[in-house]
């Protein structure tokens, strides 16, 4: 990776939650971006908003991948730098998923379901803070994902995985 | 839905499965086709290959979803008759839930999750055959799967949702 | 290709067409489905609706890869059999051109452009009818799109094609 | 648009271009980040990495919307800062311009002519340099994309479009 090309850390997570989880999403990006990474994420609000807030809080890059074709039918977070619009709805998980080194859900619902289960079939390496408890039908798959018990754990958990 | 546009039915499964689970997907496929559905699967091996030959054993219509560009990237398994190539790797999971009006969920690694995530995030009937068990971190969801337990319990549950 | 895969034709075109268009369009879905091919469009309105509605005439089976998510947003004209729902917007259009063997292009707006420019960036064969007329800016750029003056004339050249 | 959020300019154009077009795009580049605004394309060579190449001499921020997976597969060039991975092939290309404010076309082969065509049909404003010259089979279409004879036309022309 070139110096001028900091890693992306990926927060998947609904865009309803509570007061406590917002809370954790928004200490999780400014931790991201304290440590220099940019933060990504699926553009809206919920987890989305306040791990895009916390990011900002740092002056952090944020990233919001959107499902829809513009501003008007997919608005931003206001926390979000860069809005990439796909036009293509819940097929940009997928590009969620693929353009950060980490991924970390936070919560959720079946969209972020989506992600966790994309990104463990793409290889990425996947921490989960509070998230989804899935059970395979056969044996173990590889990779599983790791849970974390909170931001510092995450932050820990992704300078491990990055260095 | 006119005359001519029978619904159809969709089977998610991993590409790689045992020779008990590839016989359940391949009565599953018979029954469908026997049913008069149209039988919709990502198009490969494993599940995919054994719903699609039970299918055309009844001369239905089988549809492959294909991740690749064409068939020598992305080679529809022999059973498949109309083979749509998307050339979107696995954000074509999102076509396959999107065209059915049922998925039914056959063993499953974490490609069949992401389907199961996506169909229900779009409020699809998913019907689960020895696949996922997944407990979200929070409240129930709606919709929920639902458990099925061979493919004549698959079939009967069809039939009611499509009635 | 296994003898129960027939070729797949795409017809491109605009979902605004005059009355002489749509009855070219009619003419060549009439004679894709008599020619034992299946016939693929945008699933819309104009000539999309025109080319499966000669397909129809001719008991063809009809394939109409649907921009939205369902038929309440994206909705099949009448004589698609069976429609492909993506909920990819424009990215649709890439399907369209991967899936067919041969790609007509009639009439045609910015959408047709579009398929015309990404089947031949793709290498699939392309003709067109009362088409774009585009000029590259450098040299002749491979593959070249054929004209044809006639739905018939068209048929023709699909079958030297595909021989 | 909030104040931190600049404009975003798509720069589209072949991955093999002559020693003039990538001058050309290279001070495109250079005027684009010297103008304030984010520079996004496609992230490959040619026309692409020049423009990016000219871009980071201003230290502008430069996005690159690949088509691959991952870098081993989708190699973004060295002047790409955020590299966004789709996975989804040409589909890319929608994302291309509906994340862009505004498009320049730089020369151009069939990827690039299905870019501008996107465009078109998003309603999106597309400037021409020493690119496609395209004839509709009808009456004119609207919009009507704008040909700019040097990057520094371009540049006068983008600032009119955002003001």
């Amino acid at each position: 990776m070139p110096d001028h090309r900091p890693a992306i850390i990926g927060v998947m997570g609904p865009s309803a939650c509570t007061a406590d989880l917002a809370a954790k999403a928004e200490e999780l990006g400014r931790l991201i971006a304290a440590a220099g990474y940019t933060l990504l994420c699926g553009g809206g609000a919920g987890v989305m908003e306040a791990s895009a807030k916390g990011a900002r809080s740092q002056n952090g890059l944020t990233v919001g991948i959107m499902p829809g074709h513009d501003a008007a039918s997919s608005p931003p977070n206001p926390y979000i730098q860069l809005p990439i619009f796909t036009g293509m709805s819940e097929a940009r998980n997928l590009v969620n998923v693929l353009s950060a080194d980490v991924i970390v859900a936070v919560g959720g619902a079946y969209g972020t379901l989506s992600e966790i289960a994309l990104a463990l079939k793409c290889g990425k390496p996947v921490l989960l803070l509070d998230s989804w408890d899935c059970t395979p039908p056969g044996p173990e798959l590889a990779p599983k994902p790791a849970r974390v018990s909170s931001p510092q754990d995450a932050i820990k958990a992704i300078g491990e995985i990055l260095s």
